[in-house]
């Protein structure tokens, strides 16, 4: 839910509401949650709350990262909620789970978001055999848009974070060089995310037009494994577009 | 077919067959023929032949690369037949005609292929709507696999090209700092083709395993044109995979 200090922003002309956000990352003990959090506390002064269905979990993963970002020279503001708990506190909620997971989640935490809410979906739908890894997307056509399909209908979706390279992205020693992809029918919701992923350092986020746009972009997570599995000097790889 | 010099090559142990090789560009005279014509017979020594239906075609577009080439102090060695002809003298033919003549494109040239004749193929199945380019593949799961189950048993079959950034490709003024991925069952034109592509200044040829992983490699190209659509400073974007 948006934070009172967002809607005072808008209401005197800041052109981003990017300041005191809150971003509760569902899921958050998993390695994107581990990168995004990681990386949002050292980079931006954002308020990072970590959800699990295990209160517990989450609070475990908070000590931990807090750890990693003090050896970084980062006092963290970081909380360990339950999931749907972290969804109702946050302005961006972004749905950091296994795909199998992801309606499932949208649906505990659905009385949790509003308009306001911003729900971010980076879950890939994948299935893998001897060859390599392969692009599985549900009947609708992505994960993204399955996501935007069990959201409330007043939830701005946007997809975004689905190539990030987990293991460089939540090891702070790496320089990051990588864009992210990011796709929307929401304008603003998508401005306003665009806008937050940026403040990640190296981090480039480019906008690849509406939820239809989804599918393609899903489709580079099995192909960067696949780069992975054959190239043994590339074994944690994303995508620099140029 | 392979050149004498090939065969004699492998015989006294060269590791590879890159010297003097002969490359067929069928459908030679578009964009994507059209930059790998000019950026071998730049940065290579190969021989170049450039494919058309019509022959006549062919060699008006040797003219013009001729032209470009010179004007960047390069004597190109290129010569304009058709297809079939192209195809017949070749090494390694590349199937760089649009998706829907791959097809066909591939049966107009079986006679004058064999085993010691490498195909590869960058074509991509594709449809766009108001949102953006979609990846559109064939039954059999990708453009690159169709090429396989329509050519020639012996003849290996490779998958590469698929995502190349064409204007800049055919701009010999742009330093090219690009990734392709090459797919292949067959390891020895696999290797063969990685080979010769790194050839190329400024692009880097990347494994991405067998032939059923091609599906991946060419979804990226409707997703290159939604981002190029989407983002007015990468007019036209390739990859590179970091």
């Amino acid at each position: 839910m948006a934070a009172i200090s967002v809607v005072f922003a808008s209401f005197i002309g800041v052109p981003s509401r990017e300041a005191g956000m809150r971003i509760a990352l569902l899921g958050g003990t998993g390695d994107i949650g581990e990168g995004l959090a990681l990386r949002f506390g050292r980079d931006t002064d954002h308020e990072i709350l970590i959800g699990s269905r295990d209160p517990e979990k989450a609070r475990d993963a908070v000590e931990e990262y807090e750890a990693v970002l003090e050896d970084h020279g980062v006092e963290a503001n970081i909380k360990g909620f339950a999931n749907e708990m972290a969804a109702d506190r946050a302005d961006i909620v972004v749905l950091s789970v296994p795909p199998y997971y992801a309606g499932d989640t949208v649906e505990a935490v659905a009385d949790n978001l509003d308009e306001d809410t911003i729900l971010v979906t980076p879950a890939v739908g994948m299935k893998g055999d001897e060859d390599g890894m392969h692009y599985h997307p549900p009947g609708v056509g992505s994960v993204t848009e399955l996501v935007a399909q069990r959201a409330p209908e007043a939830v701005p979706i946007v997809g975004a974070y689905h190539n990030l390279a987990a293991g460089k992205l939540a090891d702070l020693s790496v320089e990051f060089d990588l864009d992210t992809l990011v796709v929307a029918d929401d304008e603003d919701a998508k401005r306003t995310v665009i806008s937050l992923s940026n403040e990640i350092d190296g981090l480039r986020t480019l906008d690849v037009g509406p939820l239809a746009n989804a599918a393609e972009i899903e489709a580079v997570t099995p192909l960067v494994i696949n780069i992975a599995r054959y190239n043994d000097e590339l074994d944690d790889v994303g995508a620099k577009w140029l």
